[in-house]
């Protein structure tokens, strides 16, 4: 599995300064004093805003702005160059399903490279399926792992598998260094990218599924979930095989929610299951118009 | 059909001011100049808001304030006691699931009541079924109607079909006043309700399946969708049937997205369709270990 979970959203927002322009100070923003305000560029004339008790922790790494707050209703919150990463909440939606649909959807996965992922949720979720020997994850800054261990404890966890090796640096440059893919690659690869149901059709994942097209030459599919404190509390995941025997993604041919190794080591899975994976495939109308017409 | 799209969203939102409380003008939230922000004590320690081009409408009728506003990205909006009931971007989210969720699951429904949905976009998907020969709707508020007839003609042509007639008063009223209850009532009764996923379980869909149970004696099924412009982008549909043959909601008994009439009257379907229809049903674990444990 290749989890681009680093690229969890773009990171081009900018906060746009309201009217007043008052109250912006410990990287909240300033359109609601006492308030952190998601403002982008990318979704243009909305904002999702989360009431701050206190800011945790506050630097500048060599490439992006770090925040951690405590929310008043949401837990505590990662936000990296203004976008909302996890919230305490709803981190499970995110990643249980973007681990577990690629997983689930082929055999005994056995070696599996996330690049980003830097708070761990994937490891951790990972880590459930009994089969796999070898988790390498490639996060480029090393200042996420670190406030993941100091403030996200029940993300970081993930770090602590003795299968998972951490590679601190560009995942890029990781694979063209000679690196050798894990095997999984040649079977299951996981894209993930942020789709906006019902806003103009050139975000919906039409275009991602175009960009991805020549690079896998398997199964492309498209899958999506909800996620509250992301904007219009919708993400997408790009699910993708490279040329050999095709893999239904829709249908999983492995049960995690029923796996005894996977409840003993981390607990019940709070969002997963295979019922749910399925219909994560299904899509609204125009988004498989969108899609289909691509496609052909 | 009984569908309490007036209802869509409780009222008891108030707007809570920010601690400059500055700004309150024409309507707009105080908190965020130039934009209008939902915070409600629903869902406190978060808003989302959509910034304003120009105020249309603002009234007070004798239920509720009206206002109506061009946004920026999202068309015009209409909000009752400062909930966002629908936008022109993703109103087809909310209008064609509530809809065809009920009436794609029961065969040649005839009779149709809607309680609410004074703004006429359920009346225009309900339109779309050629089975239908009447169509009731008990609206309590008028100024509802008017304005959406003003600033929504593309929700409001609902009210041109001839099989429409418009009652305005309260829709319990309506019910115990001897009004004969339409045929399909005692097949496919449908009642809408928030549901916010990730959310604590007391506003899941438990405590509205334990308060509906006793009254519909049938099928009694949970769906949901995702409407961006909601609060963390969901809504829920309890789905209910009185005793006589059990309703199989999940799997619908008719394509609407492939019949001639309802293309013809209406156009292409924007967001519903079949498999989406019984995807809607399929719910994140957590939910479903709520609903479960109030089944039994």
């Amino acid at each position: 599995m290749e989890a681009e979970t680093a690229a969890k959203r773009a990171r081009e927002s900018e906060v746009a300064a309201a009217a007043d322009g008052a109250g912006e100070q410990a990287g909240i923003s300033a359109v609601i004093p006492g308030w952190f305000s998601e403002i982008s560029p990318m979704w243009p004339g909305e904002a999702h805003s989360l009431k701050v008790e206190k800011v945790l922790f506050q630097g500048k790494s060599d490439y992006q702005d770090v925040l951690v707050f405590q929310s008043s209703t949401y837990g505590k919150v990662l936000v990296l160059d203004g976008v909302i990463q996890v919230t305490e909440r709803d981190e499970c939606a995110y990643q249980e399903m973007i681990t577990h649909l690629p997983l689930c959807s082929i055999k005994d996965p056995k070696k599996v490279l996330v690049i980003g992922g830097g708070d761990g949720g994937v490891l951790r979720e990972v880590s459930r399926h009994s089969s796999v020997e070898q988790i390498d994850i490639c996060e480029i800054d090393k200042m996420v792992v670190d406030v993941s261990k100091q403030f996200f404890p029940h993300l970081a966890l993930g770090f602590e598998d003795p299968r998972v090796s951490l590679h601190i640096g560009d995942g890029v440059a990781f694979l063209k260094n000679g690196r050798r893919l894990p095997e999984e690659c040649s079977r299951g690869h996981l894209r993930c990218s942020d789709s906006r149901f019902l806003r103009s059709s050139r975000s919906c994942s039409g275009a991602v599924r175009e960009a991805v097209l020549p690079v896998f030459k398997g199964s492309v599919n498209y899958a999506w979930t909800t996620v509250p404190t992301y904007p219009s509390g919708v993400i997408g995941f790009m699910l993708c095989s490279t040329e050999g025997p095709s893999v239904d993604f829709q249908h999983p041919v492995f049960s995690i929610e029923e796996d005894e190794y996977s409840t003993k080591s981390k607990g019940q899975l709070k969002f997963y299951n295979s019922e749910f994976h399925t219909a994560s495939f299904c899509l609204p109308s125009f988004a498989r118009r969108v899609i289909e017409a691509k496609a052909n």
